[in-house]
C-alpha cells in the first residue's frame, strides 16, 4: 500500500539479499523511518523491540534470519534459536524458522525465504479478494461502505494488503466509496497509531475513535459491518483478537450489523474445540498506567493513573462463534458452522 | 470520604461564609490543591475550567454562586446569567440557581445554597443505603464483591458517597470486602484519573483497566455486578451515560451479571418517552487525539494519532432499558419495570 503516495511494502530485500530493509514501526505514526538487518542477531532483535510486529511480519522476517545465519557461513541451529527466543508465543515464527532450516540442507535457504513473503502477500491479497463483494454490495445500496475496524491487522502487520484491511484496501482501489471507522486500541493504541496512519497514508477516510465509541455508533446506525483480524480461531470458530473486540462483536449483534473476522486459515488452531483452551497473556500493567506518543519534546508518554494505582492488562478477549457473521480467509468466506466443513 | 486519612468533601464554607473552598479537579489525580471561591465570577470560571464538575457539585457551587453575589450586594440576575452560562448543558446548574435567586427574595440566600448541599449529601448517603444489600449479599455467598465501574459517578462527582461508588463505600465501611474494576474511560480517563484517586484514598482495593477489558472480565466470572452513574435516564429505563456504558451493560448481559444504575431520581427526565429524544454531546476531536496526563515535566498531553488524522468524540451513549437490571436511588431499587409506577 502507499506511503507517501509511493506503494511500500513492510520488509524488502537489500541489494544483492544483503538483508533486508524493514519499516522502524515503533516510532510510527510521528516518523517514517526504515532500518537495513544484515544479521541474525539484528533480525532478532528488531524482532525482539518491535521494530517489526504482526505474527505474518515477524515470520517473514525469522525466516530471513535464518538465511542471514547461512549466508555468512555462522552456525544455523543457534541463529534459529536465538530468533525463536525473540517472541516466545509467536507460533508463526516458529514455523518460518524450520521452513529456513529444513531448506537450507539443501542450499535453498534464500528460495524458502522468499516463498514465505510470496505467501503470505499472496494470501492477503486473497483474503481482500474475496472481502471487497461484501463491501461493495453495502456501497451498492447506500454509496458507501463504513467500516468499523479495532486494532491493527492492516498491512503494517503482513507484507502488504493486510487481513481486516485487505477488503478496504481492495475496496478503496476499485472506487467503492468506503470510509472506516478506526478505535484506538487501548492500551497500546495499535488502532489510533497504526492503521490509521496506513489508512491515511494510502488515501482512504477514516475517523479515530476511543474504544469505548464503538456501541454508539452501531446503535446510531453509523456502521455497515465490522471486520477484525484474529491472533487465534479454535476449531468452533471462538475467536481470540485483541483485547476489546468481543464488546464490538456484541454491540454489532445487538445491531444486527455483520461482524467479520478476516484471517488466514493458518491462524486457525484445530486442535482446540473452542476458546476456552486459548491463553490469554497479561502483560505489563504500565501499558495501561501510561499512554505513549508524541510530546512536547518528542516521543513520551504521560501517567494517567494515580502513582499508587494498581493497573490489569489482559492482551486479548475471547469472542464465541455465536457473534460472528463469518470468516474472510484466503479460500473463501466461511460461517462458523461451515469452518470445519469446508476449510479441512 | 477520606484524603489523606482524613475525612473530605467536594465542597466547604470559608469561616464567615465568606465563600467556598473546593477541590481543584484539574490537577487531579497527580495533586492535591484546593481554591478559594469569594465572588459569583470566580465560582462561574471554576465551574467553566472544570475546577469543580460533576451534575451535582456544580449545582451546589452555582448556588453558593448566586449567594455571594447577594452577600456583595451584586446584580443578583447577572450574576445567574453568568453562571448558567458556565455549563449551557448542565440542567441542574439552572435548577439550583433558580432555587437561590428565589430565596433572595425572601433574604435567605445563605439558607437555600446550605439547603442544597445538605440535600445533595442525604442524597448520595440514601444511594449507598438502598445499595449496599447488593453487595452484601454477594459478599456473604462468595466472601468478597467484585464491582466494575465506568467513569467517575463518584463523591468527586458529588458533595460526598457519589452515586455508583456509593453503595461501595457503604460496603467498605460496614467490614464488606470489596474490589472495584476502574475502567479508564476513555478520552477523558475520569476513571483512571478520578475514581482510582478517591478510591485509593478511601482505602477501597481497586485495579485499573482499558475500556477495553470489561468483556474479557466478564466473560472470565471475575465480575460479580458492574454498577455505574447516568447523566439522564428517559421514563422508560434507556440510561444515557458516559461514551462506553452500553458496551458494558451488553457483557454483563452476555454473561448474566447484574447491572446497575446509581442516580438521584432527579436526573430521570419523565418527558422524554425513551432514550431516543436524548441529544448526545459531541466533543472536541482533540480529547481523542491527545491523552492527558503527568509527564517527566510536569501535567501534558501526548499525541496517539498521526497529525492528519481526523477524530469523532460522542461523550454519551444511550444503554436501552432491557440492559438494566435496577435503578439504584435514593427512594430505593427498582426494575425499569416499576419506574414510573414507584416512582411518581
Amino acid at each position: 500500500m502507499n506511503v507517501r503516495g509511493k506503494p511500500c511494502r513492510t520488509l524488502w530485500e537489500l541489494p544483492n539479499a544483503d538483508g533486508v530493509e524493514v519499516i522502524d514501526q515503533r516510532v510510527l505514526p510521528h516518523r517514517f523511518a526504515t532500518v537495513a538487518l544484515r544479521t541474525p542477531e539484528a533480525v532478532a532483535a528488531a524482532i525482539r523491540d518491535m521494530t517489526v510486529r504482526g505474527a505474518p511480519l515477524i515470520g517473514a522476517a525469522a525466516g530471513y534470519g535464518v538465511y542471514l545465519a547461512v549466508r555468512a557461513g555462522a552456525d544455523v541451529d543457534r541463529a534459529a534459536e536465538l530468533l525463536c527466543a525473540a517472541r516466545p508465543t509467536a507460533v508463526n515464527l516458529r514455523w518460518a524458522v524450520r521452513q529456513v532450516v529444513e531448506a537450507a540442507r539443501t542450499g535453498r535457504a534464500l528460495d524458502a525465504a522468499r516463498r514465505i513473503v510470496a505467501d503470505e502477500l499472496e494470501r492477503s491479497r486473497r483474503i481482500g479478494e474475496h472481502g471487497l463483494p461484501l463491501l461493495r454490495e453495502v456501497a451498492r445500496r447506500r454509496g458507501e461502505v463504513r467500516v468499523l475496524t479495532h486494532c491493527n491487522a492492516g498491512w503494517l502487520a503482513c507484507i502488504d494488503h493486510g487481513t481486516a484491511t485487505a477488503p478496504v484496501y481492495a475496496a478503496h482501489d476499485s472506487g467503492v466509496p468506503v470510509h472506516v471507522w478506526v478505535s484506538e486500541t487501548r492500551p497500546r493504541n495499535q488502532g489510533a497509531a497504526l492503521t490509521a496512519f496506513e489508512l491515511g497514508e494510502h488515501g482512504v477516510r477514516h475517523t479515530v475513535v476511543a474504544d469505548n465509541a464503538g456501541g454508539h455508533l452501531l446503535r446510531q446506525g453509523l456502521v455497515d459491518l465490522v471486520i477484525v483480524g484474529a491472533d487465534r480461531v479454535a476449531a468452533n470458530g471462538d475467536t481470540a483478537n485483541k483485547i476489546g473486540t468481543y464488546l464490538k462483536a456484541l454491540a454489532a449483534h445487538d445491531n444486527g450489523v455483520p461482524f467479520y473476522v478476516a484471517l488466514p486459515t493458518s491462524t486457525i488452531d484445530w486442535s482446540l474445540a473452542d476458546g476456552s483452551g486459548i491463553p490469554i497473556e497479561e502483560r505489563s500493567a504500565d501499558e495501561v498506567r501510561y499512554a505513549e506518543g508524541l510530546g512536547r519534546g518528542g516521543a513520551g508518554r504521560v501517567l494517567l493513573v494515580p502513582e499508587t494505582s494498581p493497573a490489569g492488562n489482559p492482551a486479548f478477549d475471547v469472542t464465541p462463534a455465536r457473534l460472528v457473521t463469518a470468516f474472510v480467509t484466503e479460500h473463501g468466506v466461511v460461517s462458523p458452522a461451515e469452518l470445519r466443513e469446508r476449510l479441512t
